[in-house]
């Protein structure tokens, strides 16, 4: 007995059979005793839909309409599904962001909640009744509609879920929860039961796309235990992401995932003067261009120095300008581009205490015959760079290597995480 | 130089298109100099498609959900507006109902305006910028979105005209104006230039479906100058809708209308005994069942009457039920009923100082060959019911003997106005 958020995808509510669906996994959720809200997005391809007028009628339509225009989707889903709720006997209300009081930043698009307020979601709830929030949209202190940007739905859900200090929050998808690869690549991946909040924020940066990063974080700021599981396979429990304290499991690696949208950038024979290297991370940085991996190679004996990064494959005509106006400055000679890369990485919220981790990796990927081009780790990460074309290779490795391997071979429903 | 609000129904923004041609019409205002509201419905067949998939989720879906549901129509159709608006050069924003505070009261599907705040209307007009309202739809003063019912684009745009006092509110819709007669009956029917709110009051309620009545009573109220006219063909000065004191022509007749909708009830051998009639009445009105024309035939020698008396069709179960009643208890033996029937009224300002006006009526009915059953009079309208299938002939023998007939046919576009 406590308040439970769902939340649903656009795949989730696509049609009205399917929204009828998810009404009655609402009500399930509700007859075991729980208070409950639900999140959902827009129908299937709604958003495309309008983003597609949009564009007939302007290149480039102004950023406050748009949001106007999307989050009408939203609004849409949440009639549909209260009407589904009460058809099957069950008091529901529908609720768009202007009317719960979903508080951003006043910034079109890609807006930041700020406040949720929670007198309105309560008065509801009290009433006994099952609340339908719009996800993805928002509104500013004076009243102008926003948007949150990719992954807003999810963030929607698990802000409404800190806010109410909810006992749960739960991400419905089209994937039936977080696996240990991409099974496309490894058949053999296996289903997570559950992920620390750092070990899923490391794979969705690596190129999960489960859940969007800023949901996860949020998660994690308001210590909201996450689940993720399928809307059409409802007797599987899905892959709860909650605090690495709560985890029942210490195992080294989680997971082994690839990133294919970067490319790597080397500075040769960079003079071996103090400051230097950061000249160069300072432009990139004033650019607003994230670098991921970066290796200095020290100690030649001419005196100077190579710097290697990458950085990903949308910043990379942004990143060259600037490097080659950077290396005029420094009087570095040349600049090297190598884009026929793979950044391959293995996470796990127990490798900390695991000195061997790093070394089993390395071993793993030699005895694959996989040479490794650069190396970078945090606490709970290691990622190497690949050849492209060996990256399946290496995450095949990887994953059995860790022991990774299940006795079975998933069932590829749905878009799957793409870990 | 002044404020003038624009309305656009759904036909008019039936695809992006056509929105781009209201833009331009909407920005040939702004270019005359003026300030510049304009009021859309949801685009061509939107509400339609959000109903269908309404009754798939539910036989009866609660009418709160159904307005949150329909008023996204609108803001779909106000956000690529200005988008369009916007693509021509011109500042542009688009408000929802919530957003400028149309406040009606707390009834679901068929609010009524109760107050319209200005403030945030009035600042956007003082920075230069064309706004762009959301039609149909209302919030109450806790936030609820309710919907305006029939007509209700128009009723927002002429409640908005008057709150600001605007200088004319024109409904352009895909007829070219107001005509003497549905031109489908009478090619030769003329376009009016200039109507009364109370003549036009009269034709809407006889079956004229340009704009509903409550968006005349509303102008009338207000004193707001209206205008209906074609969003395809601009040229066209389409028809004044004016105070009658400001009216330059004073014809008898402004049209000739007819309404199929009702049916007449005659109540034979009523005891002649005071409160016998006024009983009747009460148990419909009671009821809220409209009674449109009462005749009560007095004088009988045996000291009986007949009232006979004309209800809508859709009312006509209720009021039979009622009427069966109601008999017994006066001792009246015996209901007719008669469906079969057309109410066919002639509407003029001007007939209030033309004493001659109904003998031409009835003389002219009677020249064609036509029985007149009952007859109801208004100051400013004569209604007559005949024979159903001698509507028609009611029709063009009115519109002759009253010199409407133009020279030329009208030219039948859109969905003609159903006078």
């Amino acid at each position: 007995m406590g308040i439970i958020v769902q939340k649903f995808g656009g795949t989730s509510v696509a049609d009205t059979d399917k929204i009828k669906n998810v009404a009655s996994a609402v009500i399930k959720e509700k007859n075991n005793g729980n208070d409950v809200i639900v999140v959902v997005s827009a129908m299937g391809h709604t958003t495309d839909y309008l983003v597609k007028m949009a564009n007939e009628i302007s290149s480039k339509p102004n950023s406050r309409e748009m949001d106007m225009l999307l989050a009408t989707g939203e609004q849409v889903s949440i009639a549909l599904l209260t009407m589904a709720i009460q058809a099957q006997g069950y008091a529901a209300v529908s609720m768009n962001a202007m009317q719960v009081g979903i508080i951003t930043e006043c910034v079109h698009s890609k807006a930041r909640i700020v406040d949720i307020k929670t007198n309105k979601l309560k008065e509801h709830l009290n009433k006994g009744e099952i609340v339908v929030v719009a996800g993805f949209q928002g509104v500013t202190p004076d009243g102008e509609i926003t948007t949150l940007g990719r992954g807003g739905s999810d963030t929607s859900a698990v802000a409404i879920a800190g806010a109410l200090h909810a006992d749960r929050c739960d991400i419905y998808t089209d994937v039936e929860g977080v696996y240990t690869t991409d099974p496309r690549i490894v058949p053999k991946a296996t289903k997570l039961k559950e992920i620390s909040y750092e070990e899923m924020l490391e794979l969705a940066y690596v190129g999960a796309n489960v859940l969007h990063p800023r949901s996860v974080e949020t998660a994690k700021q308001y210590q909201v235990p996450l689940r993720v599981r399928s809307t059409f396979k409802l007797d599987d429990l899905g892959t709860y992401i909650i605090g690495v304290d709560e985890m029942e499991i210490n195992r080294p690696v989680a997971g082994v995932a690839s990133d294919l949208s970067q490319v790597r950038i080397v500075i040769t024979d960079v003079p071996d003067r103090p400051g230097n290297a950061a000249k160069i991370f300072e432009l990139l940085s004033e650019a607003d261009i994230s670098v991921d991996m970066i290796i200095q190679s020290y100690g030649r004996n001419d005196d100077t120095n190579d710097i290697a990064f990458t950085v990903g494959k949308v910043d990379y005509d942004k990143t060259m300008e600037i490097v080659k106006k950077a290396i005029k400055e420094i009087n570095a000679t040349n600049v090297l581009v190598d884009d026929d890369i793979a950044k391959v990485s293995i996470v796990g919220a127990g490798m900390v205490d695991r000195p061997g981790i790093a070394a089993s990796m390395f071993k793993a990927l030699a005895e694959a015959g996989i040479n490794i081009k650069m190396i970078s780790t945090s606490e709970i990460k290691i990622s190497c760079l690949v050849e492209r074309d060996q990256s399946n290779e290496a995450i095949k490795a990887l994953h059995s290597a860790f022991h990774l391997d299940s006795k079975e071979e998933a069932v590829v429903m749905g878009d799957l995480p793409n870990l």
